[in-house]
């Protein structure tokens, strides 16, 4: 394998992925479970060279980290950059002291709101790779998950965004709350999935929580309806205050993004589904290389 | 002591309360933690035996039981009275099977809405115990809570009501998300509660979930007031839809009543409180007294 021009990282809660990178082109990849959630500040640089010590040459290689890596309890705090903003900023970069010679580890900044205080890490480099495909799009990039974040773009600028803690309080619910024993996995159910999202963005989705308990005591109900009800709720809510008519990306791919596709059209929003796999990497990219000129 | 005429019993999921009464008269009470939800089919009438054989003479003692004693899981199944209806009705009592003769025990029916489902068991009691002291009231009782019952009253009929999760929510984000981090109890916070109402009514309370999380990481933020302010996140939520000028008792004592004075208060409703402590006492005469005419 050819030496590399430098090294991408993608140093999330739960995983670290790393490229070994020739310009904008892929030598090699790596990845492992050492994500920053189970490290001590000590053990990033070890966790680090684990995966990428082979790729190492004579000289410095220069490492392009992103995520969670960059929190408080990270390897090496990197401070927000305040929106109104670029997504990000290859002048605006935190490096690392490390112990190994050959590498110059440098850190992305993640994005904060003031108010309403919002926060992001590693999603920013995600949407600088969706810009670097798509410079003009103009509207909403919506991030589905446990935290699910709206980023609002204008020429090519982020000028707000916040985060719904729609996937964990879902998980919530059915796990923790009394509805678990009203709620079951199961095939999709788009009829009552599509009822839940019509009330939730009715903004009736606190209100009409219970009902998923007492429909099954009020008369029959199926569990795995309820459970796809639920989710239309929260999604709907989450979607409540998007303006029909709104271009909106929703990045990722598989089930979760169909449903949001499904709750967009419905509510008479213009939503298209941007595969989220190789975004990070097509942001480090963008930063390496604006750096590089 | 004398012997009772009857015998009042509330009994709810986790406790069992008991008064020996002569017409509308307290004789005697007694309590135990024997609640339906720790109690098979067969333990609940040695459960009541356990508080009432020293208060039953040689004859037949009526027993008038509310509460979850009368759910599919409790001692017998006492099918929902279907909304619009008086909160109670003497007629309509579901008699169980004892062991001993001494006892003929009667089960209050519950409320059920069919659209938006949802169901009451115990709450139609003490709406009845307050309606007996102000037989002319109108507008809104509200049972704060887990599961708080919003329940609308005109001319002596419980027209509709709705149950929300409000404190059950408020249970599982301070001590199961993240942001547990984020929130401590202390003194009472009036002014980031009424923020947090505000936010919450104005159907605000899903998308600002995150900004608690997000504001330590900003800026400084206080885990006592962001607690405060998620409360009042919530409450304000529940409030939303109730118009404002509307009369509205808050039924119950102490700090959970005095936020739903306050944010009620604060949304222009026309709130008073009412102690709930003798309401099922009263409720329960009500029917007693009704059934002896």
């Amino acid at each position: 394998m050819q030496t590399p021009d430098w090294i991408a990282v993608d140093w999330g809660t739960t995983q670290l992925r790393a490229w070994a990178m020739k310009g904008a082109d892929v030598l090699a990849e790596a990845h492992s479970d050492q994500g920053m959630g189970k490290l001590e500040r000590h053990q990033f640089e070890p966790a680090l060279l684990a995966l990428v010590d082979g790729w190492l040459g004579q000289g410095v290689t220069p490492v392009l980290a992103c995520g969670m890596v960059g929190a408080r309890q990270g390897w090496q705090e990197a401070p927000y950059r305040r929106v109104p903003c670029g997504p990000v900023d290859a002048a605006d970069l935190v490096q690392v002291e490390t112990n190994d010679p050959r590498l110059d580890v440098r850190i992305v900044a993640g994005l904060a709101q003031p108010d309403p205080a919002d926060v992001m890490r590693g999603e920013e480099v995600q949407i600088a790779g969706f810009l670097a495909q798509q410079p003009e799009f103009e509207g909403l990039i919506l991030l589905p998950g446990t935290h699910s974040k709206h980023v609002w773009i204008k020429g090519a600028t982020v000028t707000r965004f916040s985060t719904h803690m729609t996937g964990e309080l879902f998980a919530l619910l059915c796990q923790h709350s009394i509805l678990r024993h009203s709620v079951a996995e199961g095939a999709p159910q788009p009829d009552a999935f599509a009822d839940g999202v019509r009330v939730g963005a009715d903004g009736q989705a606190l209100a009409t929580l219970f009902s998923i308990r007492a429909s099954g005591l009020v008369g029959q109900a199926d569990p795995v309806a309820e459970r796809a009800r639920l989710s239309g709720l929260l999604i709907g809510a989450e979607l409540a205050d998007v303006p029909a008519g709104t271009p909106v990306t929703v990045i990722g791919s598989g089930a979760l993004t169909d449903l949001y596709l499904a709750a967009a059209a419905q509510l008479g929003l213009n939503a298209t589904a941007q595969d989220g796999a190789d975004l990070v990497l097509a942001g480090l990219t963008q930063i390496y290389l604006q750096g590089a000129q």
